[in-house]
Parts: C-alpha cells; sequence; structure tokens
C-alpha cells in the first residue's frame, strides 16, 4: 500500500512529504532528548553513594584516594558540611517524628526526606567534575548516621575502617599534643571502642550488602586481595592502577589541605610495624588492663 | 503553492496526510509539555517566598493568618525545621568561606546555596496542596536570616511584626511563668529590644523593597488602610475577605497544634487597651527606667 502511495506521488508532493518528514524527525529528536532527560532526572535519587568512614587515624584517607585512583568514583577530600547536615537532620527525626511534624508543621516526612537527599545529592554531584563518576563522601564520622543514610539512598555502600585502637590511640596521643601516660592513652582507647562500638552495631544493623569492615592492617598487608574483595562489594571492576596509587597522586587525586594523613597517603603502602611502639613509649603500660577494658580490640581479633 | 498540492491528492494521499498531521500535532504536544515543565522548574529557584517574623507574641500568627486567609498564597503553621537548617547554613556561611570550602571540600559556594535553596523550595512547596499559591513560612525568628535569605531568594519578601515591648514582655512573664517583678520585666524587655534592634538593622540592610515593618497595634487600629499598604509591597490584589478572617477559620485556615496564639487569632480582631496593664500588675514598675534602658520603645515610637 505505501508503495502504491510513493508512487502516485508527484514531484511537488514528495518534497512536501520530505520535508514534513524532517520536521516530524526533528520534533521526535527533541521530544526524546527531554523524556530522557526527565527520566535521568527521576533516577537521581536512588544514586549509588560510597560512604567511607571509622575512626579518624583508621585510614580512611588511605581508603578514598585508593577509590579516587580507580577512576569511576570520586571521593575527593573530606565533605565536612555533611557531618552537621546529618546531625540536624537525625536531630529533626527524632524530636519530630512523622505524625508531630505533619500535625506542627503541615510538613510531610516524605518531602523533608525528599528535600534532604536532594541537598546530599546536589552537593556532591556539583564537585563530581566528570559526571558519569559514582559518587563519594569521606568524613571519619559519618557512619553514625549509616541507618538514616540507607533510607534516603537504598543503593548506597558503607565502607567501615577499622584499625588497631592501641595504634589509633597512640596516634592520637601525638597529634591531640597529649601527654604520653597510661591514663591518657586508656581515655583515648576508650573513645575508639565506644565509636567502633557504635559503628559496629550500625554496621550490623543495615548488613553486609550496605556495610563492608575493611582492617587497615588487611589492607596494607594483602593490598590485592583486600582491595579485590571490595571491588565486588562496590560492584566494580577492577583496575590495577591501585595497587600502586602514589603515581597517580598528582594527576588524579585531589589533596584537601588540612587532611592531616596527606604525608602519608602520597607514598608506597608500607606496614609500620608499630605493635610495640606504646608498649615502649607509654609510661606504666598494662596489656592486661587494655585487653580488659577495652572490649572491642578482642571483638576485632586484634588481641 | 499548497493549494495545488492538496488538489493534486488522491483519497489514499489525504488519508495518510492526515493520520501524519495527527501523529505531528500529538507528538508537538507532547514536546510542548516537555519544554514547559522545564522552563517552570528552572524558575523556581527565582519564586516569591514571603517570610514572615519579629519577635514572639507581636502578631505573626494573626498576619499569616490574615494572608492564608487571602487565598492565593499559602503560610500555614510555623514551619519549625526552617529556624535550625537557617542556622546550620549561617554557621557554614561563617566557618566555611568560598575559598576555604573550595580547598578544603571541592564544594563550590554556588552549589552549597543552590542545594539550600532548593532544600526549602522543596519542603515549601509540598505543602502546599494549591500550586500556584505564593510560597510563605512564618517563624518568629526567620528574620535573622535575611540577608542570607535575601541570596538565596532574590523575589522574596520580609514582613517584620513590631508590638509594644511593654505588651511583649507582659505577655511573656505569663507565658514563661515568670514572678510578675519588675526585674524580670526589664529583663524581658531588654530581650525585646536586642531582637528587634538585630532584626530592624537587617531590614534596613535589605532596604523596603524587601523588608516591611508592621506594627501590630496599626494592623488592628486601621486593618483596611495597612492590609491595602501590604498588598501593593507583596504585589497581591485586594481581597475583602480578609477583613474579616474570623469567617474562614475553619475552612482556609489550618492552625498548627501548640501555636498558643491559636486562641487569639479565631476571633475578630480588636484591641485590648493593656497600656496600663503592665504599670498596675508590676510590682514597682518605673516607666522611667524602662524607657531609659529600652530605646527601641522610642525608635518605633511606642514612648
Amino acid at each position: 500500500m505505501f508503495k502504491n502511495i510513493l508512487k502516485s506521488f508527484s514531484l511537488k508532493q514528495t518534497t512536501g512529504f520530505l520535508l514534513l518528514l524532517i520536521f516530524l524527525l526533528a520534533n521526535a529528536l527533541i521530544l526524546w532528548k527531554y523524556v530522557l532527560n526527565e527520566e535521568k532526572a527521576s533516577l537521581s535519587v536512588s544514586d549509588r553513594i560510597v560512604f567511607i568512614g571509622g575512626n579518624p587515624r583508621s585510614g580512611t584517607t588511605l581508603m578514598r584516594v585508593l577509590l579516587d585512583v580507580h577512576g569511576s568514583i570520586y571521593c575527593g577530600p573530606e565533605t565536612v558540611i555533611l557531618l552537621p547536615f546529618m546531625a540536624l537532620s537525625k536531630k529533626l527525626n527524632e524530636q519530630l517524628p512523622p505524625n508531630v511534624l505533619m500535625v506542627r508543621t503541615r510538613i510531610t516526612a516524605k518531602s523533608l526526606k525528599e528535600a534532604t537527599a536532594n541537598f546530599i545529592l546536589h552537593v556532591l554531584k556539583n564537585r563530581n567534575k566528570q559526571e558519569d563518576k559514582i559518587l563519594c563522601a569521606k568524613d571519619p564520622p559519618i557512619l553514625n548516621y549509616m541507618d538514616i543514610l540507607v533510607d534516603l539512598f537504598p543503593n548506597s555502600k558503607f565502607i567501615f575502617m577499622v584499625r588497631d585502637g592501641r595504634a589509633v590511640s597512640f596516634s592520637w596521643l601525638g597529634y591531640r599534643k597529649l601527654e604520653y601516660n597510661f591514663q591518657n592513652y586508656l581515655d583515648l582507647l576508650k573513645e575508639w571502642d565506644d565509636r567502633n562500638n557504635i559503628t559496629m552495631t550500625l554496621c550490623d544493623r543495615v548488613g553486609p550488602s550496605y556495610c563492608k569492615m575493611v582492617k587497615y592492617e588487611n589492607l596494607v598487608l594483602n593490598k590485592e586481595l583486600v582491595l579485590r574483595d571490595l571491588m565486588k562489594f562496590l560492584e566494580l571492576e577492577w583496575n590495577d592502577n591501585m595497587l600502586n596509587h602514589e603515581n597517580f597522586m598528582e594527576t588524579d587525586v585531589e589533596l584537601g589541605r588540612k587532611e592531616w594523613s596527606n604525608s602519608q597517603v602520597i607514598k608506597p603502602i608500607y606496614y609500620k610495624d608499630s605493635s610495640k611502639k606504646w608498649a615502649k613509649e607509654i609510661e606504666d603500660y598494662d596489656e592486661n588492663i587494655v585487653r580488659e577494658e577495652i572490649p572491642m580490640l578482642k571483638f576485632f581479633g586484634y588481641v
């Protein structure tokens, strides 16, 4: 039938028809572009975000540098602002549960949740120069908000960095310029214990598809094994560059000023066996008291 | 030429042509819908928002009820959440000025500003059931953030409610269940003085096209005159309903629970001449001390 129609057309008719067809195609193309954009925008809330956290001095900077070297994810320096924003979000959730919020303010919990998720996405997306990269935020205490974040971003992933509390606390003594005595050291260890206990509980609650604990010592001693396992968890391809991240520090990794682990991450990964250091340098160090009062050391298998 | 083309078409050709035309029109219509939506979305940040604030007990609830009765604006009960959100926004602005923000976190001030504006818009738009209404937020201390809000929403308007500090503080004594003595009263007056001084300074800074001061006593005594002037400032049509707002309290005005001015706004506007009340009921009341220590009373013309 179409063949007959075509045959019966004069040149004038064919020209008119062709013009129509071109107009139609252009129209359809523009339309398609809008439909596609619309879809992209509505998918954004379910975008994957990788959150990296853990007690400070536990290798969170090293982890985010390794991911930045990978190439298909952008972590960058600490976001800083996500922490007070999530703290506020948590406070509002507690003080104004959905029904109270609705009755007092006529705001729905759903719209507040959307506004919160969009805020985070907008900030992270705009510092990500290459739009196709997976979003990532590294702020040590961010995992305190894991339960809220899972609810906001059902496709997110959490990397929980853990390092021997005795090494972490020893490092903190120096950073905080405290006297190297056992009481100060034990106080820091208790902080470490509390923080890791809280994060571990949240990590268990959201489950292994969301939260992966990575031990710093394992990462350093068995880099490839740990990273290959991590890539599976993150559903990312393997990339050899991660094995010598120090070669990419100038080009692929943006260091933030004031990140005090910078001096370490620019070097190749090495394992400093400082397992005896605290015992030697801290006055009256007592391993028995440490093991007794800091249960998370045993939980993580460090003692 | 087109006439000739049409004439030379057979029935089959005409049918084909008509089908094409219908398809084309449908196509164009859908396209148009997308283009229009896109425009609407990109205009959103410049949407007008009316902010109502002032010292508590100064008629902010009355003002928002009057606007809700108007019909083309939705204020509703206090948003509550905008206050801690703006406080955080202010704190971040101060602690992380644009260059520091960029260097430390790779977040641009522009994207943080957009994320902040979008958060507020999303929350306000979603409690506004009638989409064509102008957005409005009433929270007494919201005007503390006038300078930031003007920057976020260049089309916003601010209504600054002011009421005689002696009446406000007298009302507060009862609310806070304080003893009716002069020292307590003077302390509250000083708070009133400080708050109004700060808001007045900001109101002057953003200028009269953004900020309008409305005296509660004027509103009550010269309702129509004050409201007609206010409508000009807000660029809204006059609506007679505002003159008897009490008739619309059940249908057009949503009262939030816990708004402690509710018992007053459900009645017609009346002027309670309580100008002597404090002098009578407060022990050792001294008008001279009040006039001397509370300069804003004179500034606003109350003494």
